[in-house]
C-alpha cells in the first residue's frame, strides 16, 4: 500500500485488548488461545514471507510470488485459492464459504518495494526481531507494508481453522502482485468473471492495515486519490533530431539534445510556481470537497502536531506558506505533478562532457475525484503534443483513479462498531494524499465501499529498516496477536450487522 | 585532452616516413635506430604509465600520479623535474636545458577519463596489444588521450640521451593532473614564479597529439572554444524550503519541489529553441568569425564527408536543419549551454514514490573569443540571482577560456614547415569545439602560441577500447616510432626558423 499521508493524530485511546466486541464473540476465549498457541508459527511464517519478496519494478520473484500467497491463503483456511494470470505479475483469488448470509471482501498485495541493502541496519530479507520502544519488532521489507498486517489476518482466518469453528462470514479475497507499481494491470484480476461475481457478493472490501499511533488511535481512510507513474523519455532515436546515444558534448553547438527538449517539456507541465499543474484541461473534473469531508479533514487537524509532522517531514514550510488547515485540504484536495526523479547523462561525481541521447522524468500524477486515469493520461498525451512534444514517450507503467467510500456504508460502520466496542480512539480520513487502487472496487462495475482497516502498528513503509510491531508493550497499541483477534471480532460484528444491501 | 571536434578530413597525403625534414636533421639514422632499439622498451613504459591511472574526477591516484609523471621526464633525459602543488592535484615541471637559443613550450596532461572496465572488451588498464585495420595497437585508458602521443614525444627526446646528442632546442615542460575536470587549477601551476618565468623564454607551446586520418591529413588546430564545467544543484537543504532529504510523493500537494525548481531555472538558461543560450548577457563580447577563420572552415568542409560524419554521430540533421558548412560556422563559433547529465530522485527501472530533496543538473559551458569564464560564471549567477534562483548552488567544478593563436606564429610556421617537409597533408583548423587549457598559454601573462601537435593515429578518447597506434600498417600513417622522429625532425626545424622574436 503505499503510504497514506494524512495529517490526523487522535488524542485519545480507551483501547483494551482483551475486551470484547459487540457481538460478543462466541468462543472468544478458545479462539484467542488458539492464536496464542499460533504465535510463533505465524511469526515464522512472516520472517519466511518477508524472505520471499516479489519486487515488479525489479522483476524480482514475479513468477513465483503467486503461488507463495496461493499456499499461504490455502494454508490459513481458504477453501479454494488460484492464480489470475495478467498482462504483468499475476493475481491471485481465493474464497472462503461458510455458508453465512454475508460476504466480506478482502484486497491482499504481496509485493513489496525495492530496496537497498545498504541503507538498512538489519538484513531487509531476514526480518529479525528487533527491541523498539513500542515492544519486539520484526524488521523487513514488506514488514508493515503490507505482509505483517496480512499475516495478522490469516492468522484471525487460521484461529477458526485451528478450533474447528466456521467462520461467521464468507471470504473473498484478491491478490495482487503490482501494487508497488502503480497496479498496472489489477483490473484485469477484478474483471475475471470468476473473480467479478465472487466479489459481487460481498458487503465491501478492505485491505488489511496496521497505522494505529502511539496512544493508541487508529483511522479508517474514506478514500484515497488515483495515482498515475509514468515516465516521460525524450530521446534522439524517437524524436529523429539530435544523436542515438551519448556524443561529446562540444556538439551541442550543432545537435539538438534530447535533455533540453525534455527540460522544455516539462517546463509546461507545471505553472511557474513550479507547483500548480498546467496541463490544458487539468482542473475540468476536479470535484470540490463536501463539507462534511472538509468538517473530517478539520478535525483531524485538531488532533495533529503540526510541528512534529513538519521535522519528521524536514520541511519548514507548506506551499505558498500556508496555514496547517489550508494545507490539510490542500493535502486531501490538490491534483498533483510530481517528479519523482530525473536521469540523463552522466549522473556519477562531478561532471562529464557528453550530450546525452536520451532524458528521463520519472513522474507521478495524483488524481481527486472525479478525475479517471485514461482521462489524465490522455490529456497528458494532447498537451505535449499540441507543443510540439509529440516525439516525448509517455510511458504508463501503472495507475488507477482515485477512490471514495461513503462513511455510511455497512462496511464502515460496521468497522465502526468494532472500533467503539474495542475502546480505541478512531478518526474518519476522507481522502489520502497517496493511493492504493481501492478504485477498482469502489469503480463500476462493482462500486463497493473499500477501505484500509486494522489495528497494530509499525513504520518506514518504502523506507529502510521497515517494522512491524509482534508483541507490543503498550497497552494501547496491538501486537499480532492482538490484531489478529481484532479481526475475530470484526467478522462476529459485521455478521450480526443490520444488512444494509 | 578533451576531444577536439571539428568537421575536417583531408583528402590527400604524401606522407613519406622516412623522409628527411626541412633542417636536414643530422645522425637522423643513427636517431631513428636509437628510437628503434628503444621500441619494446618504450611500449611497455607506455603499457607501464596506462595500469597506473590517474582520475581526478574520482580521486584515483592524484597524490601519485605526479611524481609517476616526474620520474618519466628524468628517465626521458629531462635535467630537472619537480611537482608543482596546486589546490588540487599538482602539476609537474620540468625542463631540458641544451644551451641552445630557442626554447620549446610542451604542455603535458597526466590524467586520464573515467572508465567502465564493464563496456571494453579488452581490461583498460592492462595496455593489451590489439590488432586493427590500422595496424597493432594498444588498448587502454588514455591510450591516445594523451598517453601514446605524450610517450612518443618522450622517445624523441629519450633518442638524444639515448646517442648522447644535444637537443637543438631547450625544453620547458609544464604538466597537469586534472585537464579531465577541466584544469581546475592548472593556473596555479603556470602562475608559479619559477615555471613562468622558464616559459616566457618559449618560442610557444604544444600539446603532442595522434590525429591523422586514415589518408594521412593532419591538422594544427589554431583555436579552442572554452569550457565551463558546473553543477547546478537545486536542494531543500539550501533553499529551505521543500524536503530536507526525500520524502513521500504524495507530499507534492503542500510541499515544494526541488526537481520542479531546478527544471524551472534550467528553463531560462536557453531560449525555447532548447539550444540558443538566454544567459543575460550572455552574446556581449562573442566576436564574429574572421573573413580568414570562415575561409579555414570552407576548406575542411570541403574535405569532409557530412554523411560519415553524421552516421558517426548518429545524428541524422544538424540544428535548425542547416547546411552541412553553416553548421560547420556554427560549430566553431556558437557558445553553447549544455545539459550533460541530470539526476535526481529515483533513478532506476519503472518509478518510484518519491519527491526528491535534492536534483542536479550537470552542466558545461563552451565559451568562445572574447567570453572568459570569470565573465561567464558572474553573468549565470546573475542570472539566476535576478529570477530569484538564488539559492541554486552554482558550483564550478573547472574551467578555462577560449584559446586562439595566429598561424603567422613562429610556432606554428614551424610547425607548417615540418608538416610539409614529411609530404603530410594538413589542414588549420581555426577553433575546435572541444576545449583545452590553451589559454593559460595564449592568454594573459604569457601570450604565448599554443597549439596540439603531432603525428599517428588513435580513437574512442573517452570512450570505452580507446586505442593508440604502435605499428601502422598504412604509409601514410605514423606508428609510434615515425611519430617519435617528427618530432625529433621538428626540434631541428624549430631550431633553424627565423627568430620571429
Amino acid at each position: 500500500m503505499q503510504n497514506g499521508l494524512k495529517f490526523v493524530a487522535a488524542a485519545t485511546a480507551l483501547f483494551g485488548l482483551s475486551g470484547p466486541a459487540i457481538a460478543e464473540t462466541p468462543n472468544r476465549a478458545q479462539l484467542a488461545a488458539a492464536v496464542k498457541a499460533e504465535h510463533a508459527a505465524n511469526v515464522k511464517r512472516l520472517k519466511d514471507w518477508i524472505a520471499y519478496p516479489t519486487i515488479a519494478a525489479e522483476k524480482v520473484n514475479v513468477d513465483k510470488g503467486a503461488d507463495y500467497m496461493r499456499q499461504l491463503l490455502l494454508d490459513a483456511g481458504f477453501q479454494q485459492a488460484k492464480i489470475i494470470p495478467t498482462s504483468g505479475v499475476p493475481g491471485v483469488f481465493a474464497t472462503l464459504d461458510s455458508g453465512a448470509p454475508t460476504t466480506l471482501g478482502i484486497y491482499f498485495m504481496y509485493d513489496v518495494k525495492q530496496f537497498d541493502p545498504k541503507e538498512w541496519s538489519s538484513p531487509p530479507l531476514e526480518g529479525r526481531i528487533v527491541d523498539r520502544p513500542e515492544g519486539r519488532a520484526m524488521m523487513g521489507r514488506g514488514a508493515v507494508n503490507q505482509k505483517g498486517p496480512e499475516m495478522a489476518f490469516l492468522a484471525a482466518v487460521r484461529a477458526f481453522k485451528q478450533t474447528g469453528r466456521k467462520l461467521p462470514v464468507n471470504i473473498v479475497l484478491v491478490a495482487e502482485g503490482e501494487e508497488e507499481i502503480a497496479s498496472p494491470n489489477f483490473h484485469e484480476v477484478t474483471a475475471n468473471p470468476e473473480v467479478l461475481a465472487a466479489m459481487r457478493k460481498a458487503v465491501g472490501v478492505f485491505i488489511p492495515m496496521a497505522g494505529q499511533e502511539s496512544n493508541g488511535a487508529s483511522s479508517i481512510d474514506l478514500g484515497a486519490k488515483g495515482a498515475i507513474e509514468l515516465q516521460l523519455i525524450s530521446s534522439g532515436e524517437n524524436w529523429g533530431r539530435g544523436p542515438a546515444k551519448d556524443v561529446h558534448s562540444s556538439l551541442m553547438a550543432v545537435v539538438d539534445s534530447p535533455a533540453w527538449r525534455l527540460v522544455k517539456a516539462l517546463d509546461t507541465l507545471v505553472a511557474d510556481d513550479g507547483f500548480t499543474p498546467a496541463i490544458d484541461g487539468w482542473f475540468e473534473n476536479v470535484a470540490p470537497l463536501t463539507a462534511r469531508q472538509k468538517e473530517l479533514i478539520a478535525e483531524g487537524v485538531g488532533k495533529s502536531n503540526e510541528a512534529e509532522i513538519k521535522q519528521q517531514l524536514g520541511v519548514k514550510q507548506w506551499i505558498r506558506n500556508e496555514d496547517f488547515l489550508t494545507s490539510a485540504y490542500r493535502l486531501a484536495q490538490q491534483p498533483t505533478v510530481n517528479i519523482q526523479g530525473l536521469v540523463s547523462g552522466y549522473t556519477g561525481p562531478g561532471g562529464k562532457t557528453v550530450l546525452p541521447g536520451r532524458a528521463e522524468a520519472k513522474i507521478d500524477l495524483r488524481l481527486v475525484p472525479n478525475m479517471t486515469k485514461d482521462e489524465a493520461v490522455s490529456k497528458l498525451k494532447a498537451h505535449l503534443a499540441k507543443r510540439g512534444f509529440g516525439d516525448i514517450v509517455v510511458n504508463v507503467s501503472g495507475g488507477y483513479g482515485p477512490t471514495e467510500t461513503d462513511e455510511n456504508s455497512l462496511l464502515v460502520q460496521s468497522q465502526i462498531a468494532t472500533l467503539k466496542q474495542a475502546g480505541v480512539t478512531y478518526t474518519l480520513s476522507p481522502r489520502l494524499a497517496g493511493s492504493w487502487p481501492g478504485v477498482l472496487f469502489t469503480g463500476p462495475p462493482l462500486k463497493l465501499p473499500a477501505v484500509g482497516f486494522g489495528l497494530g502498528t509499525g513504520g518506514a513503509a518504502h523506507a529502510p529498516n521497515e517494522w512491524y510491531l509482534i508483541d507490543s508493550t503498550n497497552p494501547k497499541v496491538a501486537g499480532f496477536d492482538e490484531a489478529a483477534m481484532f479481526y475475530v471480532d470484526y467478522f462476529y460484528d459485521l455478521a450480526v450487522m443490520p444488512r444494509a444491501r
